[in-house]
């Protein structure tokens, strides 16, 4: 942050030289929302998006998955380009699916662009950060080791039930030490993406089984609870379901620890964290990261998930086990929190650290 | 069954002088599925049934939670009685709430009528014996120390969730020993009985808390799977949820064991105790009681829950864990083998018994 | 509003000398909502609520059906009184079930407080306006022949399916003249108010009948549309159904016309009114109070019910018909525009035209 | 079905040599029900199945839509062939893609098969009957005049929400009339097929609109009750809607009579029609076509849609109207009565008529 002119706005961020943007994967679920979210962000200005080959030159209001009408016309007037080739955008985002992904992203970085991604390609490398601002934001070093030129780099986010849940354990983790985490989660239907489960499947319905979460579920904890290229050591074993909830995404969780603690410790923890973890600084960072709740059948999706914007995420039912130390639900947006906030906020990270490059086109903060 | 004549019918039992029956909360959600089931049964003759105060004096199919247009005229057209009060049948089923349940069971056991309780009342007294007949029917054992005048006793089936899931761990109990068991479950919302959750609750969202089941998650498994008077010896934790399901309800189960088993050996124990534990002489009894399924995301509770016509429970998704030896997910109907086909299994292995009074009113099996 | 002395706030309106208002049935689906969108009123300050015995004494945020948590600690610490009684508020909204309100709202009307109801007990009553502010606010007329002392009166608003239909019902009749209407709804689950359907009943199905709503379909639009005192005069089939959609009433529509129109005259009857018709001066007033949509699949519930933050109705599917002149299809929020948000409208309206008792303990608009 | 030597079986029907048939589309949501229909059917044997290309060559029990566990091996182990190509069964069902059946339908039906088609294809040609066995079977006679080799020809059965529809509108046709039909239709979600909606789109949701329904909601009723090539003289204004529902269509009527009648003449006229136009040679006709419920809330989807197996459907709630005649609620099966079930009936009429060529593998009906 340092050097540049700014000042404030009622975000509580700069205004004078937003950074510019772009997002790879703008018309998917993931990628529209986070379009919204740059909706008059103080910091970015998006100027670029990308699309599959099929949606290639529409403009982007038209192939939004979400309500573009509350677009701001230079915004919808956007023109989908070609997610290949080149950009101009000094910090792009990255909603592609995996596979591209894997393609893209560091051919990207290699030309000197910052790419925050929302993809999974890379989020198991262990010289690529994953990141969840608030709680490992020092794993950015890796970043400055990655070997791109002045700029460029990757920064990754986790898999959308991993946010929520990495957070939970985050305080855990480092007041006791996690030793075991049995996890059975309760996953929404936009996690899934467009087209995601056919009603056909999914009403008066549940599926025990989401394809590649449970590895995501058992290996993200281990790496952002860590240090930078050396996991955390406990033992996770997960349960991945999809239910027929549009969004949030609810984790049940037994966890053992290396030094036991009461409920009422692992829940000043909690607290503790939601209160004072928070990274003020950033535009999009809520009030509460993280809050507990009393009652007993809380936290709900529908009632939880828009807590903090979609940013906070929810920790209730914190009780003793007779095999695991504690039990505990935890809730998070999985489109915010867990997946486009996620990136935004990782971004927002990386710009109040001063590492977009400096030679873009408009002053950065 | 000793010394009655009998002829065998369709269903596989016997017809001549069927046992007459009552119901006491015939026009709740499971005391009308019980009424459904009872409709052309081999060996019982429904001739009673109560309501209450309310519906005192209506007429059953005018009352029942089910589409009574099924109902044979001669069912439809019983006349609710109160529960308190002479009853003449020596076989009383009760699908009364557990406050009521409390008050009522032991009088009528008192006066020589066998009683087979769905209610919660009694499953946690040690002299009452809680059943699932092809688990263990020794501990029917139990009636005769009640005290009861002959035919009189009281039986208990356990609670809706447990059904399926002490099916589930009764084979890895039996061949490797349960040291522990994580459960969180996933259950439907016709397991609450009417009304219900209401669809503002329930209808996009989950709810991570059901009053007093993870108690009954963790003691009833227990008795089950102990001997007659002395609990098995295992740790449980349990989280019990509601979730938009109109019927079955799903666990995800993860256990330690004495002796540790690979996924490839429990599949073994389920597959053949599945085969082998079938009580066949029971009319209700389905071909296969436990089934394994292979594929990767079932069991569902839309697509499994009325396997065995909903007597037979699904397990799948067996695996090996970093914490727990094993997890699987399990699936029963909660309304059949989780409740009024529970009661109605009991009641055939009572009567298969021989422990029906003799001075019924017609020659009983 | 003349002769008060005022200054503009934030939503426009005037904030010296709020007026003391109370909620009676304020723990319900309808009293809550109205709680919620009362904090922070320019105009309007919650001094008083009420609800059922069952909840007399409790705190208003121990019993509201929404989530108190952003409910200012001063609101959520009002103490629930009985609605019987005197109470000091000079205007009174009631969201009372309709056999309470019939004994309550009269004689609070003639102790000279202002009761603005959402209840259906008088709205059939002649000599109670029926009123859309937007739409019939001169048969506020009515209020003044009631013989209530000064301030007093009766002032009700629509059923929740009726606020959207009459409000577009209303540019058709003015340009074309109505001569018959035939209508279908796709009513939301919260228009039952607390506890509503079963989630037994509605999940995977839709029940084509709603008790006592199609007689108000057909008569409180011709109310609404005519003169005071002079109901309309057209033909009115309803078939009023509930579906499982948590917000948001849908109305399938077909009308004939005395003056027959195009697709596109009607599209711009519509489109005139809900530019034009808006009243600026009420701060809830939306920024359109009925919107058009072109896309073919709109108006969707989830989509579109919190246009103009519920108090904005959409329109789309306008198109000719081989037996009515034309089709369309109609939406609006039940809770906001169908509910509380056409209460506190119309308590807008009255206190914008001074109506409200010059007794009150602060000088009011 | 003269000359043809049968005898009886369990289903009514003749069981030596049945006749050979094929299922173009068997992987598909109407293909997969049809094969499930097709298990021990009385006269007809399933001996060949087609699917599109990416399915060619598997199993059928591998790609069908439903659970091919209680697939009889022999079906489930038939391999899936394109759908282009000589086929050997004289009867062939199609339950293909409109587009795709246009091009290949008529080129069988010129083979000598008699292709009975769910598609859409041709069902407004004047040459190719629409048929629904019990209201319009003289419409076959359409099928001598379409120039085929013996044996050859082309049936076709109603779009699955007009099946149910027209099955209503016949008696009243027939007995008063029928001048103009108001219809607005709540279509579940299987009605669209595979992969249908997403629920991403329903849940919470209605969708209202329906592309190229409300076309064939007004063609296909006049189509079915007109003479052959004649089709009747009555308006049609139909809104289809999609509702979250797995399985039922429902439609709220509206008709205007060229003789009116009373609600109880109606009620007499329905029930008579669906007593006696019943089919009772054909295995699968139900035992009544059609039922009237008094029920105030029925027919609902969940509770009615099963009725006759699916193959009966159901009329409620008919009442006089002030715009129309009369209003009532009609529902029926969309899989069975409005898909698969409707062509199975249709080829047992064609069967029972002598319709399938005589050069077939086996003796036929």
């Amino acid at each position: 942050m340092d050097g540049v002119e700014t000042h404030s706005n009622e975000r509580g961020g700069m205004v004078e030289g937003r950074i510019q943007v772009g997002v790879m994967g703008a018309s998917g679920t993931v990628g529209s929302r986070l379009v919204a979210m740059l909706v008059d962000h103080p910091w970015f200005e998006l100027v670029e998006v990308s699309a599959s080959e099929r949606s290639e030159g529409a403009r982007l209001a038209e192939r939004m998955d979400a309500d573009a009408s509350s677009l701001p016309p230079a915004l919808g007037e956007l023109v989908l380009r070609a997610t290949e080739g080149a950009w101009s955008a000094p910090l792009i985002f990255s909603a592609l699916p995996s596979g591209i992904a894997r393609a893209v992203e560091p051919a990207l970085a290699a030309r000197g662009h910052l790419v925050v991604s929302n993809a999974s390609a890379f989020r198991a490398d262990p010289g690529v950060p994953l990141i969840i601002p608030e709680v490992n934001p020092d794993h950015l070093s890796l970043v400055g080791e990655q070997g791109h030129p002045e700029g460029g780099g990757l920064v990754t986010n986790p898999n959308c039930v991993v946010a929520g849940l990495a957070m939970a354990l985050a305080p855990l983790h480092r007041s006791f030490g996690l030793e075991a985490v049995v996890a059975t989660t309760f996953q929404a239907i936009s996690g899934a993406g467009r087209p995601g489960p056919s009603a056909l499947d999914i009403v008066d319905n549940m599926i025990p089984w989401i394809g590649g979460e449970e590895e995501k579920i058992a290996a993200e904890p281990r790496k952002i609870l860590g240090d930078p290229g050396a996991p955390a050591d406990f033992a996770v074993d997960a349960t991945a379901t999809r239910v027929p909830v549009l969004h949030g995404h609810t984790v049940s969780v037994g966890v053992r620890l290396r030094e036991p603690a009461t409920p009422e410790e692992a829940r000043a923890a909690f607290e503790t964290f939601g209160r004072t973890a928070r990274l003020g600084e950033l535009p999009s960072s809520p009030e509460r990261i993280l809050a507990v709740t009393d009652q007993p059948d809380r936290p709900q999706p529908r009632l939880d998930r828009d807590a903090g914007d979609g940013h906070g995420v929810t920790v209730g039912r914190i009780r003793r086990g007779e095999v695991m130390h504690l039990s505990f639900v935890v809730l998070a947006h999985n489109l915010v929190r867990g997946a486009a906030g996620a990136a935004l906020l990782n971004a927002e990270l990386c710009a109040a650290r001063g590492m977009v490059a400096s030679g873009t086109p408009t002053a950065a903060p």
